[in-house]
């Protein structure tokens, strides 16, 4: 069966929907800052108006194999740690400046001993709807500082009161949607849940209300009510205080005694570093040498790192290519069975690296021959744009054969388009969209021995931008949250 | 014992405090549009960056007399009604262009019939604790469009956030208050479940989510989320919808049908109409025509009015003079104990009037002998100010004395003031503030028979003002919303 159409609404019905949407998400904290903001005031995040459709077995699919990924991306970093690392160190040459860095730190971080074997991962893996397979594709699978999972939850309330109170129907008066087609993403009891267990482990399995999560956040961080609603639930819910730093101040707030961390002017100590910054080489340049110092000093500590270095530079595209391969799924996850494989593997776009394998071959063949089905992407973190579609020859032809081997060529995904409508400061955009779905995970585990302590899915994201527009990314003003409606 | 003193903060700690203070706001609704607003961007709501002082004993009495009050005013409406009618008759000639106006509606509304015997009231009496006699004293008893019952359960939680988060304390690790200290008004539920008890009488003592709750509201209303976080609870916890509608857009919008009220594009059943709009001769004041015709349409039906306007006139301050009589009070309330009398007689000051009875003669000489002891209060609603202090005399000398009957003469309370912090748009103000305890009940009651069918408390507000400012008013600039720290 299709899905049913958007709701049809008068513009005088649509203007209603757009007042109510907007006073809901005000009033429950659907909101980011502005550009160039002041910190008393805030707009209405950029939402969509309605769920967007997606296949109730595609995001099914999705939520399933979340957990067999999790485990996928710790058993690489735990059971075949030689073979990361030797990856990490070629990645480390493509990307002297980013990652190269960080697996320095790592290096530093091990050479006198590990304090803290457990690691936290809160991971999100994303995926586009492929509308010719009817399948969804990963586009990427995210190891460090996930967003959104906050005002996922939120979109999720929101539309389900609209649609509660009758504004998503043109008579006003009835569910335009059931409720179990419009979930709500338990993202935020999850995640809180997460960073909870963090603690717990921690503390020697033990609920512990005196030990604290840092947050290390980026400086004027404009969606930093993503974020402060995973730790309101934490302090909620767990009773857990969370205390927030930026890279370039944690010198000068946060202390080391013994191994353990410090926030100086409080002396709580400090059970999970959870990092929504030091993603990208960006979150370093205010002042290089203060903020890699800083990602060292929280490395060597006892507490828990949410992520590790090895965790988040297992997230790169390099890794990723590598993983599309059954034969390394088979060796990392040994026990996997067959059904979960094959659902695991139907997730996979083909991912191809430039190098003297017989895969690099078929790269440099068909970056030229069906240009129309890729896009390139560098290894390097953060670094420029991708390069789509028939832009890929003249690039490649531009630039040394050398340095072809600083990119991946991965088969583009044609997604499902919809005629959603997009909500930005009060103006309705109505074109085609694309959406990404992202499934979160968590997962503590022992960078040691391999152990996984827990192992859980925590919500999922919908995330749309125009179809026009080939970057995402809600906060940059390019996309929006989005909620879905399971068909 | 003394309040301890208010917590004594480094300027960087407070600037922390600060931070915090303005994201838990914005991420949790306790927001108010800014003047000329966009629809989609709000500002941190005016408030106390720390809770005010109040005696436990002061509160608790406050609390406590509640329900009597209630039952006061709906008792002089339906057992005294004819006496009320004479006195508002009386009012009428003294404010013809409102009190009279709503009275000649009410008129009206009666000629062919009562076809809703029930009314509902929601009620907010306002008090301000005398420094000298360390007791509460009654500023006004409100019958209708009570604010802030949302934003003060906002508060409540945020002071309790930010003193669970250790950030009142000056080494962050501590509450600086203890829980019971700081208690949270639930404002929020009680007042929604007012509304619901008015749905459920509506609908024969049935619990019925297919009728739905009118909110009668100003166009443009800044302070609408003080609303809309009632609306929510009601649909939350109640299943309850309810519509949004401005005076001036009655007449095209509702529609009644054999005396029930139904939203025209929906044809929901309106079981109760909730005035947040109304009040003053303001609210009338775009197109007369239009916004009386509707209030008259709205009090003609069957829906369950709140306030019906006899409620609502009885809030007059004529009607508070009169009730600060013994007599009275005996005759309303025949079967009222006497530690409750004493209790409710403790919160009254001396209101006088200016008529020819021994009160009015010692009312003319008190005016001039000790006129900083009173406030000059015109018995018009909404026109303008109060005449206080030495300003008494030289304004009754210029008026004629005929007129002098239009005011009364109330004596002034010598309020406590503390030194408290008052946030507005990321500012921090540091003077002298005047607090004024509002205490929410809310009754259901047959304005025939004096049945009362339910007789609750509903939370409270505190609300504070710079010293220096005679006129309150969160909305309108002058004042802020605050929560009680009990000692």
């Amino acid at each position: 069966m299709p899905p049913k159409p958007f709701p049809q609404l008068s513009p005088h019905q649509e203007n209603d929907l757009i007042i109510n949407t907007q006073q809901w998400a005000l009033s429950n904290g659907l909101v980011m800052y502005p550009p160039n903001f002041e910190l008393f005031q805030v707009n209405v995040a950029p939402i969509t108006l309605f769920p967007t459709p997606i296949l109730k077995s595609s995001f099914e699919q999705a939520i399933k194999v979340q957990t067999l990924y999790n485990e996928l991306y710790i058993n690489l970093i735990t059971k075949r740690k030689e073979w990361l690392i030797d990856i990490l160190k070629n990645l480390a040459e493509f990307d002297p400046d980013f990652s190269g860095k960080l697996f320095d730190i790592y290096q530093k971080s091990i050479a006198d001993g590990v304090l803290q074997p457990l690691s936290l991962g809160i991971f999100r893996s994303d995926y586009m709807v492929d509308s010719s397979a009817q399948q969804i594709k990963q586009i990427e699978f995210n190891t460090v500082s996930v967003s959104f999972g906050g005002l996922s939850t939120k979109i999720g309330q929101l539309q389900s009161f609209l649609n509660s109170s009758g504004f998503y129907d043109d008579k006003y008066n009835f569910k335009y949607y059931g409720n179990d087609e419009l979930p709500i993403s338990t993202s935020v009891s999850d995640i809180a849940q997460g960073l909870a267990d963090g603690n717990f482990y921690y503390n020697g399995e033990v609920e512990n209300t005196d030990t604290i999560v840092l947050f290390v956040v980026q400086p004027n961080e404009r969606n930093c009510f993503d974020q402060r609603i995973i730790e309101y639930e934490l302090l909620r819910k767990h009773g857990i205080r969370s205390f927030r730093v930026t890279l370039e101040d944690v010198d000068e707030v946060i202390t080391n005694n013994n191994g353990k961390l410090y926030v100086k002017s409080t002396m709580d100590e400090i059970s999970v570093v959870y990092y929504r910054s030091g993603y990208g080489p960006g979150d370093y340049d205010s002042d290089p040498q203060k903020t890699w110092n800083a990602r060292l000093f929280l490395e060597k500590s006892h507490a828990i790192k949410c992520p590790s270095i090895l965790t988040q530079l297992s997230g790169s595209k390099k890794i990723q290519q590598l993983l599309t391969d059954e034969t390394v799924i088979k060796q990392i996850l040994p026990n996997i069975a067959n059904d979960e494989l094959q659902s695991l593997l139907s997730t996979f776009v083909r991912i191809l690296p430039f190098d003297d394998t017989q895969q690099g071959q078929e790269a440099a063949k068909l970056a030229f021959q069906e240009p129309e089905k890729f896009v390139l992407k560098p290894q390097r973190e953060g670094g420029g744009n991708n390069i789509y579609k028939s832009d890929i020859p003249e690039f490649l032809n531009k630039i040394s054969k050398k340095d072809w081997g600083a990119y991946i060529l991965m088969e583009l995904i044609n997604p499902q388009t919809f005629q959603n409508k997009i909500l930005r400061n009060g103006q309705v955009y109505h074109e085609n969209i694309v959406s990404e779905l992202g499934v979160f995970g968590t997962i503590v585990f022992d960078e040691q021995t391999g152990a996984i302590k827990c192992n859980k899915n925590a919500g999922w994201l919908l995330r749309s931008k125009f179809e026009t527009s080939d970057e995402g990314g809600v906060a940059a003003g390019f996309g929006c949250v989005d909620n879905v409606y399971l068909y």
